[in-house]
């Protein structure tokens, strides 16, 4: 069981560090760039929750294996770039499989720390989302999550399903079973279905000044 | 007293929070999108403070009342977004109350964890703008607060006022309303008279390699 | 020997914070920007690793002199910008002799706080380079430090070198000397001789969609 978690856990970071160092390609960063992004977007949510509950040092610092497959990601997309961008389908359903992972180990943890449920939820999705969140801010740009999809909101229903059924006493295996599918399958089906979230309507006052 | 505290704060947390959503709305971000910058932009001072001085997990993510204050702000803002953009006037009288009150509020927090003076002086003023510098970063821009104007500077004397008074010995119920009320003041000061920091002369030399 | 490390690292210190001020400089930012552009150049490297290894409050909101000397720097290139951007070549010697305090430094408290080698050594990187990330985070742009040269090789290896002498017992003076040393001499041939490192090959496939 534990070493089930372990490969899952390391497979969603593998496929968060071949999005973080896709973007670092196509960027034209150096090779250290790119392992660098592919390290921060693997590992930013779960390092971002760590500080916000408390548990410094980060579980991403302290176990040598989380480095060793974002650097191995990282060194992957430096050599074979066009080879990833072919694989465009896999990669996806692994990020999604990486997503759900993270929005639920993010979730319980956040619990076993003493946050409330609310927060924990938030904590869960903020364990999914961060790394790419991380990555996008170190290329300049608006977070793509902020932007458009059914990302976060997919990492939101997994960490609540989780959530709750920690609040109800559920099995914490079936709990984080049933978290990790809703969020994985929302996801896919977002995709597939090309779900987006409302935008808001276009405003054509003079801009607000900010502050 | 205690009430009146908690009522103002939320006051402060609803100010920061539209003006992340309304930077969100501007930027056509999806709701999702809308609502993390409403929570960043009046939460990411205080959780940066309660972070460098050792208070994890900070305020904001153990007091509910902070989170729905700043999602209702957050939804204000993307179905009435024009309204918000005509109340512009109160709105920043809000924004200035917050910067207030958070400036204040976060100087003698870094004083009970035993921050020097000066210190606690600085944190007092990133607690009141480092809800705007995370909403800037997120939206990949150079922030604000570093660019023109007398916001921070009204929060660093608000915030200086509580430590000296502390030092001091003065009661701090009054340092505390003798700082907001610098700062609150020194701010609409600035803003009805246009005031602003002198910038850098114009260098005429070839840029400087940076690094 | 404990003064001339303390005036070795205020040098670095005062070497990052005029990066930051003129970074500052050259984006027309106002004196407050300016300001705090130099104090994060300076000190973001070391509080993000002080916050990673769970050290708050960070050494450099404790010790008034790090602010200080930050301070000192940017006052500096506000009245005499153009005077430091003539003073390009002592300015960069400054800069790779803190990148290698910086390193050595971060490294050694790294492991005082008992994380393992490999970690060590990052983090004695991330102390070298963090605070120029921060400085082009706040400006919005990408930061160089991931896009070319050989800036963080350099501090990596001579983190590696410290974290290296520590597990074989060596003698903590001595190779605290010799990744400085080492940091150093790598960084000004690779600023000598124009080292890079590669680049990714340019992909011709349409990008791959991120998220």
């Amino acid at each position: 069981m534990r070493t089930l978690v372990l490969i899952l856990d390391l497979c969603g970071t593998f496929a968060f560090a071949l999005s973080g160092a896709m973007a670092g390609v196509r960027r034209r960063l150096d090779i250290f760039g790119i392992l660098v992004l592919s390290f921060a977007a693997a590992t930013s949510g779960g390092i971002a929750r760590d500080l916000l509950i408390g548990a410094a040092p980060p579980a991403a610092l302290q176990d040598w294996r989380y480095l060793a497959v974002s650097l191995a990601a990282g060194l992957l997309c430096f050599f074979w770039s066009s080879l990833i961008e072919r694989l465009r389908n896999p990669v996806r359903m692994l990020d999604s499989l990486g997503l759900a992972l993270f929005a639920v180990a993010g979730a319980e943890k956040a619990l076993v720390f003493g946050l409330s449920p609310v927060m924990a939820a938030l904590l869960g999705m903020l364990t999914g989302i961060g790394g790419g969140v991380a990555r996008d801010v170190l290329l300049a740009e608006i977070p793509t999550v902020l932007r458009s999809d059914f990302y976060a909101v997919a990492a939101l229903v997994g960490a609540a399903v989780v959530v709750g059924g920690n609040m109800l006493h559920f099995p914490i295996v079936a709990t984080a079973l049933a978290g990790g599918l809703a969020c994985f399958c929302l996801r896919m089906t977002a995709i597939r279905r090309g779900w987006q979230l409302p935008l808001a309507r276009e405003s054509r006052e003079h801009p607000f000044s900010e502050k």
